[in-house]
């Protein structure tokens, strides 16, 4: 099953594309959401820069939750778990950023992940999609796995002059250049933000009197 | 009695199967449960890749508590400890998964795992059983050491081919994709999910009056 | 649209300046603020002389939060990123001090800085702005983007008769000593300082009676 | 001293057996318990190894707490230090296991030790204990260090064919299979088991009224 | 602006004196207090024993706050921040020790410190002052940079004999052993010692009753 | 002064003794006690082993203390700090134990040490002395420093054959196999021993009626 498309849509369950030395392939990213303190794990022998693309992704989803109708506070009820298998292979790289951040707000929202697409773009924390290499390498995988369209960098789109014909006749290719866009791919329906308002901080009151200060 | 199969069914020990240099072996992966604060431990010479194997299986867990019969507020309330014996001998890999997860289930249930059954097979944070290498080192090993029943990954089932008949004649061998499986055929009993529901947060009032701010 | 200038004016996207080894570049810094505990991330492949920039930027920015009139109990219920494209170039030295100060001040404020605006100069924890290298490489890589303003450290001015006049009648160049004057050229508006005082810290009252001690 | 059995009966200290490029040698593991919150500190100049035979033997106490009298909420309300002198050697292994286990029983049940025996063997998180390497080399230093009985792994009793009688004759040797045969032979006394019930844990009563969520 | 004397008395801010590959130079120590809860961040490309000069400097500080009529609770509610600039160049040595702790002494009372002086000088815990290397090249720096008066360890006076005399008539150059002589010369008033006793610490009443344990 | 014995008897001031590339000399071992939640840290460029002894010399006070009359839960209101100058110097070794018990005991009871005294010995964390090496030109760098008498281990008292007379007949050599012995000497008075009870843990009391459960 890997290394093709998954067989239903499933809630953060997101197919990224990866450029390893023998070509493009597949990379499923998967999450978790469980009750917890908003502690954030990420495994699935990741480098340095991959860990920091999860990291801002979640970031990029936890300052605009209003905007995903998620509530602020849920993100301390909960503990987050991003894992990409297969376990014994490094990986690593900015580029999955799209995907991770489409993971996170999928397990956060509970909405599913469209199985038939794939996507690559690294992101900003403001929801930039930004370029990426190694696209013929990458289509060429997504065609290979049975994925019926991709989104990629707006900015990648000059270099699809370069795809052959038999590639881009077999996939959708959808340049993006904002997170709004992925999501809105890429998820079955679309989430509905919300107006939300922190509560007042709490103070307690202290009052002096004659045997000194007392707390209530 | 290492290299050999358990003795009798038991909470939290779960038999695994390695591959070294000189051929497969038996791996016997143990946990217990204990009041505490959801602290998790791994030891036994354990290298990353097998860490983060356990890691995955515990979220695995958590995430899909109450269908284990599992109030996820007992995470809080327990520290958990894996370990895999014998603890000069490094440990790496993924494909312990199947077993870490069996593990943490038993633990966190209570139900013994049957002790005639091996498995190998890496694990995905859904709980879907992905491939692994070294069947036949493993199958053999699984022979040597008494075990009547071996649990592969579905997609292992394509390698039964080169697998001697000696040794598919001694062992019933399960290809398995999903977790569920797994559990289905190594605990003594199934576990009977719950119906769990979130206690709303706590909110402390908080009045104004002349004096100022009053927390009650 | 990376290595040109922003096409809006947002909250806390600044743009600076760096020098590789083919010559200038921008340097997007992008912050978000998010509801949290005080935790501050820093990510984008940068080394540890660029993350203590971001330390001191925000101790500055701390210290002095009632001159930008920010509640300094804000800073326990916020956590704050800061991130900089592009993830997988290293990014390192402290010139990018002047950019990161002036993100988390936007941010933290929610003021919007001025899309045309470059800026370089390493900052003291007391706001005072120190020199830097590579003017020349910058001013070009700011002009290339289409930048309208620089600030540059007071102390580089004396560097300017090494330019170019074709960059020099290109860009405004402005010297600057102090973190005032950039936040000066740099927001599309300036804060406003608050008065604040510390809440008195709370005592719990405690009495002695026959029975032992007693707290209410 | 160091090299010869101890001269009373003591709380928390145990003699282990090591293996050295120059033969066997005692070695003294001691613990104290100390009012705290549930820290565990080990030092000794030991290597990653030993630390978490230490840990696994934490372990398998907590997890069995109450079958040594314990109620588990100690744990919370004590610090734990286990160091193994001499300061300056560093140490390494999984052998020492069953007498990290002895002295932690004894320190946490106030049970002293009995002062002729020495131990061999590493444990799992059950309490079983696994063979070791060196038997020859550790029963001749319990000889000249004139111990009286030593407990080896059961399943190192085919390795005392090899033993020289001289020593066989000097040491009565008895070889067991679990931490409840060790704890019979080396404690003065046996911890007398308790029931113990988990506090239920406490929920705040929340209402809700006209002005809002109350809490009391 | 660097490597020359500061312009006004400033709290915080103190000139200390280093030794390079190439000569003496100034080291402008700063400091800044927050709001915060007793963390200490210590940047600018400091190396360990540097470090640990500030660690000892606070240390000396806490432990005689009421010295310096500072209520301890005080670093409990205080974030303080130590940065030498520029970041880029790495620091290292003990040498800064009086200068750390005046700078620490000035940020927690408010006190400024004298412009026109320097100082070198490792100090203990208890605000000995031990003596430096490299005072000749120190005391050149402090001529060039301007500066009027240099604390020096009474231990390396007896190096003033192989100062030229140049240096000496330019520099009133103050041989001093402890911290309160250290103190007395930077500060711009001396802080006035408080009483302060510790509050008892609070016991909440625990009463027996028939239903169980009661709690106020 | 360094090199010399103190002028002094002093609170947390202890003379200990190293032995280095080129002979023995005085390491001053000093400690402060803060207001705090229970943190220690130590400086002065200390490698591994030498920290260990430390921390071996904490438990060792924090396990008795008790005995030297200090409330158990000083602990938790106090931070502590041993520092060991020169800070530029590399320092190792378990030899110092002695040396860290009495400073730590000293700071918790503000009993001076007196200052004649030199002590050299690694001890266990049940307060046991246990030989070191290099006590010829340790006895030689007391009697340098001007010390009048020095604490040896029991077991290097055999070694005394070795060492001149002139060293001899210049100081008082004690070997002692305690701490006991060692406070008994090195503190200005000897500590009171207290009775201490702990308390009893807090419950709070639940209740279940009609609404729901019920905290008070
Ligand atoms: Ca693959
Ligand atoms: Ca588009
Ligand atoms: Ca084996
Ligand atoms: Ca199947
Ligand atoms: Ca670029
Ligand atoms: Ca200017
Ligand atoms: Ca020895
Ligand atoms: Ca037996
Ligand atoms: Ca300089
Ligand atoms: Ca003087
Ligand atoms: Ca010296
Ligand atoms: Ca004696």
């Amino acid at each position: 099953r890997y290394g093709e498309a998954e067989l239903e849509d499933q809630v953060g369950v997101v197919t990224g594309l990866a450029v390893t030395g023998v070509g493009g392939e597949l990379l499923t990213i998967e999450g978790v959401m469980m009750p917890g303190k908003g502690k954030m794990t990420v495994t699935g022998n990741l480098q340095d820069v991959m860990k920091e693309s999860i990291s801002a992704a979640a970031s990029y989803v936890r300052s605009r939750a209003v905007d995903f109708g998620i509530e602020p506070p849920l993100f301390d009820r909960r503990d987050i778990h991003v894992h990409v298998p297969e376990g014994a292979t490094p990986k690593d790289g900015p580029s999955a950023g799209t995907a991770m951040a489409t993971t996170i707000v999928s397990i956060l929202t509970g909405i599913p992940v469209r199985r038939d697409i794939a996507m690559t773009g690294e992101i900003t924390l403001r929801g930039r999609v930004l370029p990426i290499g190694g696209l013929k390498e990458k289509l060429l995988a997504a065609l290979r796995g049975g994925l019926k369209k991709v989104l990629i960098p707006e900015e990648n789109a000059k270099d699809l002059a370069d795809i052959p014909d038999s590639v881009k006749n077999g996939l959708e290719v959808v340049p993006v250049s904002r997170m709004d866009e992925v999501l809105a791919h890429a998820l079955v329906r679309q989430p509905t933000p919300i107006v939300w308002e922190e509560p007042a901080p709490i103070t307690r009151v202290v009052e002096e009197d004659a045997a000194g200060v007392r707390a209530h």
